[in-house]
Order: C-alpha cells, then structure tokens, then sequence
C-alpha cells in the first residue's frame, strides 16, 4: 500500500509539480500502484514524517517515509528490484545522476522563470502570496518583470536544450530503447509547464515534441490524461 | 596491433586534441597498448580510410578503420568486450550519450573561443592559416575579439559546469565509484586546453579541479604525463 503526497492546486485534482511527476512515472514504470494525496503550500504541519522544510513529493510505503524524488527513485529500485530497472544497472544510474542534475540545475532555473507566472492563478488562494513573495526572491525579479523578459529567456531555454535535441536524435528515450528515470526526470518539467498551462516552450519545429508526445502516451497514457489548465495564462 | 592518428601540434609529442584524448583514455581503460601517429591538418590525405572529410582520431586495429571518438569507443567496447566495461551495460550506454552530447554540444561551444586562441601558435606552421580562418569562421568573431570576450565568456562557461559540479559532489566520477567514457568524453576539452597552455578556466576554488587531478592521475599519470605546453598565451 503505497501512499504519495503531491502538490495540488486550486483544485484538487490539479497535480502539477515537476517533481512529483518524477515519481508518478516511476511507479508506473515499476507497475506499483498509488494512493495520491493533494497537498498544498500552506498545509506546512500535514506531512508525514515531519520534515523541517515541508516540500512534496513524499511517499509512504508500508509505514516507510521517503522524501524528495531522488531518493524515492532510488528507493522503488531497490525495494522493487523485479519489476523493469528505473536506471538500467550501476552504470546508468551514475549516468543518470548527470542528467538529474542537468535537469535540477540547468533546466529547472531556465524554464522556472518561464512558468512561474502561469502557476501562481491555479495555485490555491492561501498559497498564492507565499508562492510569489518566494519565487521573485529566489528569481531576483517580479513576475512582471519575468513576462518582460519572456522572450530573451524563452530564446536561453532552448539553446540549453540542445543535448537533449542531439540525444534523442540518436535513441527514442534518454534510457535508450525504453525510458528510464532520466527520461521521467526530464520530462517532469515540461508537464510541469503544460499542466498549469503555461505559454509554450518549445518553437513548433522543434524536434523535442515528438518526445514529449511519447512520454505523455506512456503507461496508457498516464501524464497525457492529467488534469491540466488550458493555455489561458495573459501576464501576471 | 593498434594504431591511433591524433592531432599533433608543431612538436610532434605536443598530442592536445580533446577527442584524442577521449580514446587515449579509453583505450588505457580497456588495457590496449596502441602505437600513436602524428597528424596535422594540413595533411589531408595521409589518413586510412580516405574520409571525405579528414579528421581524427582514426583508430585502425587488425586492419579495421574507425574514425569518431564516440564510435572509436562503442568499437572498443564492443571488440574488448572482455575488458574492463567503458559504458557500464546497455542503460549506462544510453545515458552516457546525453553526457557526451552536453560535452559536445554544450561544453566545447563554450569552451573552444576560450582555448582556440591559445591553441594557434602551437600549430605546424602549416596548420596556422587554416585554423585561424576555420574557426573564426565557426565562432563569427576574430580572436582578436574573443580575446576581448573572454572574462565575460568564462563566467558563462562556468555557470553551464553546474550540472558537473552538482554530479561529482555525489559521487568521484561520472561513472560513479570508477571512471567511465562520460568522464573521459568531458576530461578531454580540459585536457585539450591544458596541453595547449590556455589561460586556467576554472577558479581556484572550483571543486571541479580534485576530479580533473583525479582523471591526470588515473592510467599511472597518462594524461598528467602528456606533454604541455606551459601557459604562456598572452593574447591573440
């Protein structure tokens, strides 16, 4: 019986944080199902575990308490070791902590600018002031000033793309024939994006649709049926 | 019997080429003993195979003709299946490919108007006018210019070393607790900017330089061994 606490929005059935989604596809992907519970910003005292900065995903497996998606990955490989490999062996999964990390360090800060604006009007109202007052300080500008900037950075984000374009242009999925976790890592992100319903990132060319849509189709099916805003975001 | 054509400066032992390099180390990694050739760019037409377009490494064992690194290695692992593994199995392979593709694709667009400067005056005589032109041609600035860049290029080089510095905090090298071809595909552009005398790209303080004393120490100091040139370059 495994329990995940994810970030929600307004409604509850919105579930839109990249990282959650990480950890969506990977019990799929370990055919493992879930119980999903909403969580919110504000519900600071209401996860398990109690850990001194509240942050989401965290999955409760049997009366286990894992937190951060990293860590869960790691932890339903090892704890379901018989099901398909979320990383392909010791090699990829070394491998695959630079892809993580090109997607926490590199892809996240690109793209975060780009679609916090979006976030902020479906998050629930108790959440909305946290959530920007944070965001502009961590971004070291308003969220209008970031619409401002909206071209100049759309234009930086898909530059940084460019290994993941030359990547996928050789082999269907990061994880090669089949997705892995790096591809789940990866693809949270642009879910992210297209489930609060955030202008578009990528140009209509470009080469990295064609992946998304696999993705989206994947385990019938699973993050192209979520509950997504529709493209409606017109400035903050 | 192994041959390996590499590029080579005006001496003939000053061997800097960063994909050069990336076979060098995969072969001390598979255990191979190879006879290296000298290669400069003004001999076109002295490689095997008669490629299109010269350019090395071109690695011929047994008779069989190789060219590209990235090949070269999928050769080598392959051929010396026996060896100690360069990928890590079939998912450390796919993953490994974003790796080489951020190097590639990312790194060396960074790295190369930082290095190539420095890289002329080392060149064969004859290499000189062909490089100058090639690569002001690629970078659309003169090196005269990019010299004037480069305080600001550098910074820009080493914000996109994130994802590195984030990935070896965790573990000592790509690979994980051993060396793999991801870290020789990466080492190569600093070794290549090493041999050729560049000014340091990184500050004193960067972690990043324990991996790179790692990586000259690794094959009995193969890579720390090579012959340099002193840095010296003082502007193009």
């Amino acid at each position: 019986m495994i329990t995940l606490y994810e970030l929600a929005g307004r409604d509850p059935a919105l579930r839109f944080s990249p990282y959650c989604w990480r950890v969506r596809m990977a019990l799929a992907h370990k055919g493992l199902d879930a119980t999903t519970i909403a969580w919110r910003f504000h519900e600071n005292n209401s996860l398990p575990g109690q850990p001194a900065t509240p942050r989401v995903p965290v999955l409760v497996d049997d009366g286990r308490v894992v937190a951060e998606s990293g860590s869960i990955a790691l932890y339903l490989e090892d704890r379901y070791s018989h099901g398909p490999s979320l990383f392909g062996g010791a090699g990829g999964e070394a491998h695959a902590r630079f892809i993580l990390a090109w997607a926490d360090g590199i892809l996240m800060p690109a793209m975060a600018p780009l679609v916090a604006p979006a976030v902020l009007p479906v998050l629930h109202p108790a959440d909305q002031a946290y959530f920007r007052t944070s965001r502009e300080a961590r971004f070291g500008a308003t969220f209008e000033q970031l619409d401002a900037e909206r071209s100049e950075r759309l234009h930086v984000l898909r530059a940084l793309l460019t290994p993941l374009r030359m990547t996928l242009a050789k082999q269907p999925f990061l994880g090669g024939d089949e997705p892995s976790y790096a591809d789940y890592g990866v693809f949270g992100c642009f879910q992210w994006a297209r489930c609060v319903g955030a202008p578009p990132l990528l140009a209509e060319d470009d080469p990295l649709t064609a992946w998304i849509e696999e993705m989206l189709d994947l385990f019938d099916g699973l993050a192209g049926r979520a509950t997504v805003v529709e493209p409606s975001y017109q400035g903050a």
